[in-house]
């Protein structure tokens, strides 16, 4: 469940708050430059944003996770070499090419680090990379080399906006959550599933903080942190080549309680998550599910992603149709996939408050429906409009209106293991933002 | 591959094709009727077909495979059972109302079959029922009842075509398909994967033949010939509650050669199988993924599917847009799921002819960009147009204009086994089907 309830008329008006959530935690400095060049592989004039995060002094309490894709990225093949460092001091984030299977890739993303570190008077592995953009074009490093001495100057200590700003790609808007602590902080930004360029959904994901945790607790938490948050969410079911997840800490304040930094690195996933879901291509419906009763988490986890994942389930949200057939249609299939002759005699549905399946048979009445169809409505963040060329449909609004979701819950009746999913529903946005563009 | 290269120019030509296949095997009749009735749950006048495919003289010889969802329809629990009775004397199919977890299910299709069986001079559980339709709705079995009657008259020994029309819901036509052998033949119909009705993308198949083979054999034809077929392609990935696929002789023609028996069930089964995918819902394109060089069959069938689930590879599709990076990210995606640490620096993919990805970097140039261009075009069966209301996307057309498929190659260099999967795009007219018609 996010932590906050938070509703917004305009952009203007989540564009403020965004900036009261800004504040960078101690230690840190931020920045971003623009930066035009030409691709080797089309011979067009492009542009990309570099992002710097820097340290005042490097540290050795960094953390990091990466993408499981077995075709990772070149900045992620580099940054699980960075996890052996000694120390980190800054990372550097370009959007536009994403250095994926091109050829020396590593080499490029490493000369890039190099030559930002000597800026910064770091240590050359002191530099984590990190890219999204298109596949396979190759990163134009001489260009962004160049261009770097621009970015350290953008560098300024009071706001993470310009970072969380520069890592977008076609988000509708940016991401910045935080939670204040004992005098210090932990503030995190992502860029998430929006992109009209032909390239993946990529989910990058820094979190800073001033708080004094030691590398391997910051690591443990991590973990933990993300587990519950991002490892619970599906946009699309697919997995990026690209995608990261960076927690960093300066260690300038004391943090007197490990257990509340827990929680607060906890909240602020959990946050950043739901807005990542809630800014995914062409979402008109977050969806929450809640799976109880289950033999082990692995199994809630499974049942309530096959429900989040069901291209028939994801359309009939989108249409606010309670088409309750579809969840069912869900759950076998995993529990039939899964886990053959296991019997779902004992599971139980419930959707806006009211009990709809129950004991192998349904439950529905008129009121019933209407209820659902009232909940769907409620949970909607934006109708489709028809587009001015008949195909090309493009969502009508750069801000989060509301932060309410389409709430299931599941109870299988098998065991006492649970966990929450969180997902979105598939719209005409999300083809046109994926298959129309170039066709 | 299918066996046929067929193309059509108009709906008219498509069904004289099919009534020209569309000849019954010996010692079968078939018919359909229509029937008006009053579902319980929503109190407005609606309509299904009861399709019928009766056997001169019940037979031992026949077989059936089900879905494999957890939360089964009701017929197909009966029918499972049925696999166990002596003898088959008939089929009985209703579409609009699937019985899936409706109360008292099980004993409303039992009643409507024994009822069937009475007026066709069969035991009572000589009858298989089917059903497509809506969830959670209760069998209108009394106003069946009362109907069977004039299914029983409409049955002729000619053609098996109205059988193919009785069972489409929102297909958008028939499906026929034949091989002829030693004087007898094998017949199949199907019905799809299309429907605006709040249901299931339930698939049924019925295979006739006159070739005389006995039941063990039978039902091992029919494991074997859906192992390649069915099993191996994916529309959306979801798992019906009804999925059923039947194969039934007469016995009236001797089978001087079982391998061609076999050789004929897998062309009719393949055939079909190509039809259900290009008549999918909202299908632009039929995706054919081959994948070797695998260590297992599994495992190549593992990654064919998770390249045509892939709704970033279905979008790209759909858009003619040459959007490479995708297929690798599914390719990774699912060896990093299911193989994590195995080494993918062999792996090599082949589209349009052309090698685009080989030994861990693409080979991308214009010409190659531009030969995959024309071969996505080469494949699309229509596009979309804008639609009246801006909103609701109809296919323009409802007949097959060409046989031909997006051909993708990839070889992973890890062993010596194969698959071949079958899928397809997403669409704006997948959403409008799915989501639109109700919101």
């Amino acid at each position: 469940m996010p932590t906050t309830d938070l509703a917004f008329a305009s952009r203007d008006e989540h564009r403020a708050w965004l900036a009261s959530q800004a504040a960078l935690p101690l230690g840190f400095r931020a920045g971003a430059s623009r930066l035009e060049f030409v691709p080797a592989e089309v011979h067009k004039p492009s542009r990309m944003t570099l992002t710097l995060i820097a340290l005042d002094a490097p540290t050795d309490a960094f953390a990091a996770m990466f993408t499981r894709n077995a075709f990772p990225g070149a900045p992620v093949i580099v940054g699980r070499r960075r996890l052996d460092a000694p120390r980190l001091g800054a990372i550097l984030v370009n959007n536009k090419v994403s250095n994926v299977c091109a050829p020396g890739g590593v080499e490029s993303a490493e000369r890039v680090s190099a030559e930002a570190a000597r800026l910064l008077g770091l240590a050359s592995d002191e530099v984590l990379p990190s890219s999204t953009g298109v596949i396979g074009w190759r990163l134009p490093d001489q260009a962004m080399i160049a261009h770097l001495p621009d970015v350290v100057a953008a560098l300024q200590p009071a706001s993470i906006l310009p970072a969380a700003d520069g890592i977008v790609t076609t988000d509708l808007y940016a991401k910045v959550r935080r939670v204040d602590l004992a005098g210090g902080s932990v503030v995190g930004i992502a860029k998430g599933a929006g992109m009209i360029e032909p390239n993946l959904a990529t989910m990058l994901v820094y979190l800073l903080t001033d708080l004094d945790v030691p590398r391997d607790a910051l690591r443990e938490a991590l973990r933990d942190a993300v587990e519950d948050t991002f490892h619970a969410m599906s946009i699309d079911g697919d997995t990026s080549t690209s995608d990261t997840i960076a927690l960093v800490s300066s260690g300038r304040v004391p943090c007197p309680d490990r257990d509340a930094f827990r929680a607060a690195l906890r909240a602020v996933c959990g946050d950043l998550c739901e807005d990542v879901v809630r800014n995914g291509e062409g979402v008109h419906h977050v969806v929450r599910v809640r799976v109880t009763g289950a033999p082990d988490r692995a199994f809630a986890l499974g049942v309530g992603k096959s429900i989040l994942r069901s291209p028939l389930v994801q359309c009939a949200v989108c249409g606010n149709d309670p088409n309750v057939g579809r969840l069912v249609m869900a759950i076998g299939k995993y529990v039939g996939e899964h886990a053959p002759g296991v019997d779902l005699g004992r599971c139980r549905i419930d959707m806006a408050g009211r009990t709809i399946f129950d004991r192998g048979a349904f439950r529905l009445d008129a009121a019933t429906e209407a209820a659902i169809v009232a909940h769907l409505r409620g949970a909607e963040l934006y109708q489709s409009t028809p587009p001015a060329d008949g195909l090309t449909f493009r969502p009508p609004i750069a801000f989060p209106p509301h932060e309410r979701a389409v709430e299931i819950a599941v109870d299988l009746g098998l065991g006492a293991a649970s966990a929450t999913a969180l997902g979105s529903d598939r719209s005409h946005e999300y083809i046109s933002e994926n298959a129309d563009y170039r066709s």
